[in-house]
């Protein structure tokens, strides 16, 4: 892992009541009116259950795992070798989890299920924060997100060495193209923005260097530059340091990670990227168990 | 699309509590305190807002699209052009919405990320169930989902065109192997599950042949084959045929688009696919607006 | 108890989610804005209290009476001197409660509500599981439960010894007189449901043997005999022998406690009886108590 | 139906957050996630259905039913014949119900269910207060209820005749033998319970003639006699009317139908019964399809 | 403090379910995608915290701050100095808290907010109690809330020593004005509400001495006069003693610090403010901190 | 009201389903299991109902009062003649309800609970930002607030003119001093809040003219004054202005309306002021029916 992440201050962790409702959920679907297959093994059964991960990941979700298995108040206790964030390889182990096999066995889809999507994100995060290391750009998220997995998807992205954006409509405003045209203007916008009682972080979506230079006079905290080329990228740079240095200019519009690092190149200070949350290439886990005693019979 | 898929029953739809709780958890994501951008366009502005794909796809989520905007309250219409299960080319309009330009602006995100996803899921199916067109063999999903998503993503299949395994652990009973080692051999497992007070799709996983004769033997009702080549895949076949005709056989295990035909054509029933549910590549739609009154300055 | 009980696997445990929210809902209802009794009892005042039964039973509901206390905080410990499934004779001793005295009588009649009641279904299960003793009927309950208890009535009855038909419409296939109207015939029904997109267990509903013929050719895993007379039945297994030995065979309607052994008798495989839920006569229970220090003036 | 009963105030109704809250846990548990047999119905198939009873009963649940199909959203429309409280006959017709088949197919079992258990608790609340018909003693209900149900319980013994004990532990105060056991007697709990900030009714429950003039001179505002013969009971009525002619005297434990006519004729206010409650015999009812347009193929 | 409120009995305390449900929405509130704080303190950094008082007060809220911090789970202890409803000194200690600094600065917004406003409910009760000290009137409270917080503001007003008026509409009956007007007359009034299924105390809001007569003479329990002079007050006093001795006389209608004793002097029962509830001064709290270890660079 | 107010940007409204869900809580505390009162006027009786402010404020709480009444599903219309924002006279009259009175009756003392308590917020606000008018400092609000009540709130501090603070400790960083110490000085504390995954606001509290500058230098986006004369606020802002005159300057500490004025005069920008919220002095509002039918008898 190159300098820059491990220099990162570990982001705060999920709220344990955010989790706590995840994890109700999940176990919900899951579970529903009961295990079936937990008659199977004898109650006194007790196992030692290992996860290992098949493929190079960030991890990402240990909370997560903890309160799955804290929710089946089956005093399961958990031994983990690795920290959210931590880079893996392939095969090696993630935690140890010693308990009843009936209640690590009716947890287990549901512990992995968190684990593969949210080491996911954190793993697409930091392959791109690490395809920009050095250029001093800052990778941000969206909200393309999975419908009700957005603040875990968040949280992923911090852990994998990214930067949020805006959690949702209350706490940052963008206005965009079709917020211009409805206010009559950029300027009549931003002015509207600043009147209506936040002082939250205000950015302006712009798609020529006329609305940057709009912008950047009309007191913006940041722009959007949508789908620019990366030579009018280095314009808008060279005039934003001219009209308005403290000015953030952030760059969006289809960026993958072929082209991440010659954006990142044109003095561009974030890049969003939807790609990180909506789509998802879950990290192939598995778990492994002994059974520490013979079944009675 | 081929003859198959049109001919299925269309499935039946998510329930409406199921929806308006999914609905209810995105749009607290999404608009949180308040939405800061809705001031910025004018409260008596009308829209015109069409939703376009920009890649072939196969529709899902037009109930969650329809809740999104009933549960603003602001008396939006929406005229859609397709169904769930259509597929769709690039650049097809596949909806309309008409009412004030705020609601809309405030719900396309949410209604947008129901629609990206829940159609990726049905389209990544139907290429699986395509891939297997007219071998008799049928397309299932697995337990890999994302956490809180699992009924919409099954129904997502099912609109695909493939077929749900369990929804979890209380509506179907697989003895996997761990649960055959801690209850001593599959024809024990088989007895105990049969003797627990459900009467629910009895099936057992099998590594070895020797293990599908014994649960054929044991009476299961479906035998998961887990990573079988395809040749031991038609001994399974032909032993079934022999000794419980009756008794369905399901291939699983790292099944992927390339490999899953040649695994159909082994006679086999069943395919179960982690892909399906575990993996998201979100269809790249947009919402495009117009104004259909000057805004008031 | 005869053999046949004891030699049941023990059903699943509800879940804890639910368990926690029944119990949530149920303290809801009796404590409301605070128990005003609480205060008559010294603060410090530690009790003994003994829950008895005062007429034979089939116990459940241990874990619903543990959750309660539990759910009150207070340290209170609970000694069980039997289990979920055990008979029990008029006067014994179910369990000893120690804390204190404050807390115990908040919860006594919100656990003993639990009690009374899921111990009703068990032991009106019982009944009818003892009366088909070594006939090979298996007793199943039916979607006519009291709102809001489903999933804890169906585990009684596992409880009792019975077997659970369906918990909901999700989760099994019932296709009745209405649905062969609404769909025009037995056959096209058995089709529409195969191909819809589950694999869960298909049943008929039939009312004369020729539908019976029908729905066994039509491939449907279980009839449900709707008001068969006994010698219909006989004629009906015989059938069922003939032309697909693999189809269970359920019977239904007004089944009671003196007619269930003869329609058993019939070589039926399973006899599904409402009465089990939608009646409830409450165990006769009482808490004493003994207060372990006196109580502070 | 007696002239006593025709002229009670109709009761409040149930508030419609305790209706929704109620239908909405009984349709999760009954539909889960999606009713499979939706499908076997076309679409647009429109019906007439009858909901019937098959024996005599008071009717409660109205608003429960319309609730259930109102969930749906399918545009269900019902006409009622009759109204909560109404005596039925067998055979007599309670409301119709027009609209798509196919929801009307779903919502059907929970509809019936609520109808079903309700007019149960009703039913046989009347037959206590026919019973009891001009003497002057009022039918009380208890807190021995269904979990979950007890405010649907509550309201049906109303509309069946009887008036409601306290809801729970926080409308009401009955100082119980294990309250003046650790409070050290009548006169100081009495105290304690008028001191503690609150001004709801305050009832005592004694159990000899002695503990009668005790509480009558604590200042009760009722006593609950335990367990008093009739003979004793008179003596009770006689002491009150003496000491305290403005206090109400109940009589309580294991009254039943035969019995409770001999109670309410000792001059006793009220009549306390765990049977309205705690056991439910449901009636008998069924819904009875006509499809209004010949099913598509 | 005066001797009559150190003789009150403890109230309840408030439902643990109660307490849950206002500590789980105040934490989300404050929280609600995460603490970005958190990451500011070290880890490991350990602290020792202490609330203060900065003004003399009655102290409510214990149970909601214990609360707070539990539901953060970092192991936090709690040291009371002093319990719900001690008057407490400006200056004084309330309790020390030790454990992970993060934890503490994140819960401790939220647990001073719960503190300074129930005891802002607590002290403002208290000075209304000891200004009627003496007289044998009781202070009520009343339905004038704060929307959310009423079963917390009613135990707040019974710490400072005053009773509660009904919680709601369910739990008592006041016949108000419009009542009286709808029904057509305040006999036709109390009748109906005497036989409508319920025994809760029965109150009547009355204008005039005319009134008060027809009241006593129906046979309420209390009587709510309603902005009455303390001249006409006393003549009240004097009709109830004459006509009806055991009815409770209520007085109410802008009644403040000032006024509270002399309404109080009249012989009048009971005293209802809605100051009590409606209207807040925070009590003026703090949280100081000491750090046990150095903090790690 | 001055110019400067009527100019504001009206807010962004709650969002419904935070509206709803206080709505929801509000009538649940104050309805609970039924509104004994409902049955003492006629089922028929329509009502005319008037809101009248008897002090002049600034109105807030429209949408929670529609929420009220729709809520309870009975058609009540309300012609409101007033907006939220808008100044109001003693006397005005607020808004018409037109409906069955029994509803109306059932909601007024919610309705009127949320109007008196949000309008007061917007009251005391508009005070506040009044004083200041005209030197362009801005009024803030802060997270000393009633417990689940935040959300509404902060959106009546913006309705009364107020601008909000960091709505909790997810959407702006605050490094108070407790964070400076244990991060081990504000430089620290700035560069780890920066580099945690978000670009949310970041301010500092300082106590000194040091802090000023070592605060403006580390590159806050804004600085918290805490507690420092006027005349050390002149200097504050005098050497911001030199330093890093993009960054912003907050007052805040025990302000009132008697001081407030002085300090805008400082030059400072922001101030804010625990006051607004974390007291509440309810507005007085009454209503007025008139039963436009003669009520049945």
């Amino acid at each position: 892992m190159p300098a820059s992440t491990s220099q990162l201050t570990p982001p705060p962790p999920l709220p344990p009541a955010v989790i706590a409702a995840a994890v109700r959920a999940a176990l919900a679907e899951d579970i529903g009116s009961g295990d079936l297959t937990a008659a199977l093994v004898p109650e006194n059964q007790q196992a030692l259950a290992r996860i290992i991960t098949r493929e190079a990941a960030v991890l990402c979700g240990r909370d997560c795992v903890d309160a799955v298995f804290a929710a089946l108040g089956a005093g399961i206790s958990i031994d983990w070798h690795c920290r959210d964030g931590d880079p893996l390889s392939a095969g090696q182990l993630l935690c140890e989890l010693r308990g009843p096999a009936r209640a690590i066995l009716t947890g287990e889809r549901t512990a992995l299920n968190f684990l593969q999507t949210l080491s996911a994100v954190a793993s697409s995060t930091r392959r791109y924060v690490e395809a920009v290391a050095g250029t001093g750009a800052t990778i941000l998220d969206t909200r393309k997100t999975i419908p009700g997995l957005r603040l875990a998807q968040k949280h992923a992205v911090r852990v994998g060495g990214g930067m949020n954006h805006r959690i949702g409509l209350h706490d940052g405003i963008l206005i965009k193209e079709n917020h211009i045209v409805a206010a009559g203007g950029i300027t009549t916008a931003v002015r509207r923005a600043r009147t209506q009682g936040t002082t939250v972080l205000l950015e302006v979506e712009v798609e020529t260097l006329e609305q940057v230079e709009e912008a950047l006079r009309a007191g913006a905290d940041r722009l959007l530059l949508d789908n620019f080329s990366t030579a009018l990228m280095r314009e808008a740079v060279a005039l934003r340091n001219r009209l308005a240095p403290g000015t953030g200019l952030e760059a969006s519009g289809g960026i993958d990670l072929q082209t991440v690092r010659s954006v990142a190149e044109t003095g561009i200070d974030f890049i969003s990227v939807g790609d990180l949350t909506k789509n998802i290439r879950a990290i192939d886990l598995s778990m492994r168990f002994s059974f520490s005693a013979p079944a009675a019979p």
